[in-house]
């Protein structure tokens, strides 16, 4: 039991966090995590409970107890879950050692130097530290840079996507968990691109749909069930903030690839059906076997065998990415079909395969 | 043209107000309603809106042109419709003689006053004026009285239930349109409580279930589509605001009387299961006869022949309500179920069926 | 009364069958539809019944009165819509003009030329008539050609989209009602490409989403409500059968463009997402005014303004096709969005509209 | 690994039976369990497979793998499943101790007298033996009784609803597992009834509400996604077959309780809204401690706290069935609403968990 790994969780209340801790609860190497909300003079982020009204009588947060089970009834039935406002002293006491921030980028941004100055190891999920490029960055609103510390950090970060970045994730202080949509892309082309197959001057396509969770637990126009439900919409074309870490991971210029999400009427899940132009004509075995050698040994993506494509609903509640093609007539033009569960392999699994990395876990501990 | 009635909304921007709308620019003996928005000098209702943002640069919002094409893009194509500040005078000038309300119950509990006071007939969407009974009335936090001027009105309003209330419709200057569950349940048990065939004494249970449009346009942790999707829930049991206008209208006691509204996760409709226990026993056919007869020449009452039951989808898109019947083998416990579209005949369709008494025009203008 | 059109539907037991005749019965210049089920000496279709069981007793199928009010219910209330079976006489005797075929293509193509041979005008909803090129046809495994008959039809049928073939719809015989997926892609790319303004060699990608209903009325594994829900999934990537029709009426190769069809989890609407490279860099106000001044007077066409992109909802239950546009930074990558209502402008709808067209009725009678 | 329990399962590739099998594969107590499909000499389900069309070719059945991959690519990732020909040899040769039938309640019928013939023991989820009473066998065509064989077995089954029946469990040789509306309902009055605070002359009443995978895989036009998405229905009123079980474990008369079942437009879950009247006034917390007190000890039973009601949501995917309570203000009438996961509790989950009872596996095992 004491050797078993001590992990805190900023931000369980949101969907990415929530989930994160059911994993974590289960994970037989690592403690009871402890649950953060923001530091004791800020205010709870009542915005975003299902209920704010119980949280906002009188005015003094410092007194109520926050626990996860008022807020996702789903967990009771195995004791409380307090939300602990955010101290280092508490969690330097407590021998944290790993810290998994599911917040905000602006928060996730302020924080990860602290968190790293208190000598803590960090799993961000935001889009706050995946981005190498001044100009993706930009998107985000940060300026270049805030700070020493900011620009060495964003240095040292880590982009975790395991099947790409087994080599760095070990060792690093810093791990910045990939977006949701891009795990789909990156992992559909990363095995064209490497081996060079891809005609990238005739432009890759990635025509990804994705499950409301996706969008985030605030209660907006857009996420009302009306506005949603019986719809689809695409949103975000060519400026979507996935689109940096899509082109720096896989060495290609926004120029080159056009990344277009929808907005689908379920509640987690993507696909992403992505296009590509071949140099030359190749056999649907040959596709295959190029995805089938690069991910040989990863444990979390699975290769198709043609004709069968995956759905969503393949993927749900695993830490999978699924993997598809079809080859045209011609052999030149190749429709791959990639999805995954947006809240696990998309956000919280990949954060724990992450972990298990980190720590010398095997890779699927916990998430199968 | 100019023999066509003139009429305004306030609301047009909710879901029961562009559905009035809808319907009112199809109606062969109306004008092109005049659209308004709140008074000049309040803000206009930005919270309601599905891109606020739009709307609040600068602050200035006199400037800008509202319309309601903006707010419903599935509008357009038609011309525009602006959303003109409310001014009586305006209203006057342009010789607006009815005043359809879709607005928050307290909007148009302050309003009405005004709108007779300048001599306009109103149609209120809200439950501003829909109870007679203090009791009632209290739980909408309407002090008893206001002043005497609501007191009068209190009085004067006619609960706009047509199959009920065709008598007093056609004179009323003031008609208090149903609730949406109130309205399938009065009309499910109406015929059978006036026969006298009920034992109300073993209660009469309502368990209804609707759409989430029910619950308005504002965005809320109960209306964000993740909360609502593959879920159903039960909610203000005892307690909720139409089981007064249900016990009013069917002169029962809230002791005899369930009702509990569930939310489908659906974006419209609602089906109401009616339980009753019967005085002695009958037979199916001497039910279907007691309704058939009691409905006997209501256009938008659809009795249905046993053993076929209603369901939401066959009264979606219109201003049915449909009724079929489930009698036990012991003949004595009778289900009613009882559907519409609560944006249709639990609202805007009923609105305008009232218009249609109250002008005269044939019951079913403007509604097939 | 005598003066209006005199028309039949076979089909109208389908999706777009039932749609069509909602249309019809509210028309203005159009009698009551006659509604035909198969010939007498043919089973009626009873597995696309909702309950067949009632239909199928004793296996005497002609003494049953079959009626589409028992298959909708929704439709009840306004007398009942006898299905007569099939009888070229009996609909001669009748005096009807213009047969409607909502019916697989296979009984398209047999019946068809029957209905020519005794003088009617047709407008067939199947893919039996669209194609005018050999190869195309062979994926409906229509041999070429069956007969002279055929051959002589097949060249005579006019591809009925009236934005584009609205001089030679009036005076056809057989309209070939254009597929659902096909009508959103030929819109959203057609003045483009007749502007010569796309790079096709770059290749053209229609990535296409749609609700259940387009999948027809036959209950599958695919179609079964568990299989859908909280899903998404591609389909017939390189051999859908309406990539033929995309082809021939935009004049391109099935080289030059990909499409991709997606079932949706709602009951009803398409959205394609459509990928071109442009010749040259091009302003959005230029993309705009070539698709504005194309679809001039063009009444069921809306052109969104951009930065407003068109959504499933808002094209529901109407007959528009809404289109609206991205342009990429570097102005030569344009992501077009096209939506539709797949049962009325992809299907119903249009089959009116050419009817209106076809009888020097106003195009938009009966359609708004 | 020799010492764990070897166990087989029949019916795999149905919604239940799936479900059954992907919780074994994770119990650390059972070994990896034996996948059936019928006897060789019959053909296999394939109306129940996704692609039928795969594996009927031919019609030499026997040469085709059978895999539970290739009907739910979601399993894959971990080798692959075959579905083995049912043979009581072959159980034998391995050692089969205990076996579960998934299957339609026919097919239990006919094989729990043979597999019980053969040493083994039996949870069965379908409704077979669930009923003692002859009537309430009746609706499921049962004659009385068929064999001496099938009077007796039915005489030794155990209803297998651990929160009521723990003690007759563990030496079981038939545990006829509940039906997935009975659970709720029964878990939901149970304690009530126990404590005579019911008054049942004025009738219970349990609305119930479940998604569509209750109603199995077979795709009818009942479960086509367009038949049941934006919809809710009541069937089976008076006469569904799990009001016998209900009936007989409750001890009530099917007189004095009414329950309707209805089908939600989600895929999982049920929530029953049950109707109370109590013999005297009581107070909330008199009934929650009614509830804790009955279900103390009890691991799958979460009582909430007044005013918060469980949610279908808040049980999906967990072997929980939720309580919780609204009384009325006269305190005579109470609401109980009670929600489950149908394929967890209500069918699966439950079984694994009466299967830890019979072997002596703590209650919980591979089940949080």
């Amino acid at each position: 039991m004491s050797s078993k790994l001590k992990v805190a969780v900023l931000g369980a209340t949101g969907y990415s966090g929530l989930e994160l801790t059911r994993i974590l609860l289960r994970h037989p190497r690592v403690d009871k995590p402890v649950l953060l909300r923001r530091a004791e003079n800020s205010a709870p982020d009542t915005e975003r409970l299902p209920h704010p009204s119980r949280f906002s009588k009188g005015g003094n947060h410092e007194n109520i107890e926050l626990n996860l089970v008022d807020i996702f009834p789903a967990l009771s039935g195995n004791g409380r879950y307090p939300l602990e406002p955010l101290s280092w002293s508490s969690l330097k006491q407590q021998a944290i050692e790993l810290l998994f921030l599911a917040t905000p980028h602006d928060v996730s941004r302020a924080l990860v130097p602290e968190a790293v100055r208190h000598g803590m190891r960090v799993i961000d999920l935001s889009g706050a530290w995946r981005l190498k490029q001044a100009q993706h960055r930009a998107i985000y609103g940060f300026k270049d840079e805030e700070s020493v510390t900011a620009a060495e950090l964003t240095e040292r970060a880590v982009y975790g996507l395991p099947e790409l970045n087994a080599d760095k994730i070990p060792t690093a202080s810093i791990v910045a968990n990939p977006g949701c949509y891009a795990t789909t892309v990156i992992l559909g082309l990363a095995p064209l691109l490497k081996a060079g197959l891809a005609d990238r001057e005739k432009g890759i396509i990635a025509d990804s749909k994705s499950g409301v969770s996706g969008a985030g637990k605030e209660a907006t126009s857009r996420t009302h069930f009306v506005s949603v439900a019986d719809n689809l919409s695409a949103y975000s074309v060519f400026n979507h903030r996935h689109l940096g870490e899509i082109a720096e991971q896989l060495h290609v210029s926004t120029n080159e690839i056009t990344f277009t999400p929808h907005l689908l009427p379920i509640p987690r899940g993507i696909l992403s059906t992505i296009y590509v132009h071949l140099k030359q004509a190749m056999q649907t075995s040959e596709i295959e076997k190029v995805y089938r050698d690069f991910y040989k040994g990863k444990r979390f993506v699975r290769v198709f065998a043609t004709p069968k494509l995956p759905e969503i609903q393949f993927s749900l509640n695993t830490n999978y990415c699924d993997l598809g093609f079809c080859l045209a007539p011609d052999g030149q033009r190749l429709v791959i079909v990639s999805c995954e569960d947006n809240l696990i392999k998309g956000a919280a699994g990949q954060a724990v395969q992450n972990m298990n990395l980190m720590y010398g876990f095997p890779e699927e501990e916990g998430l199968l």
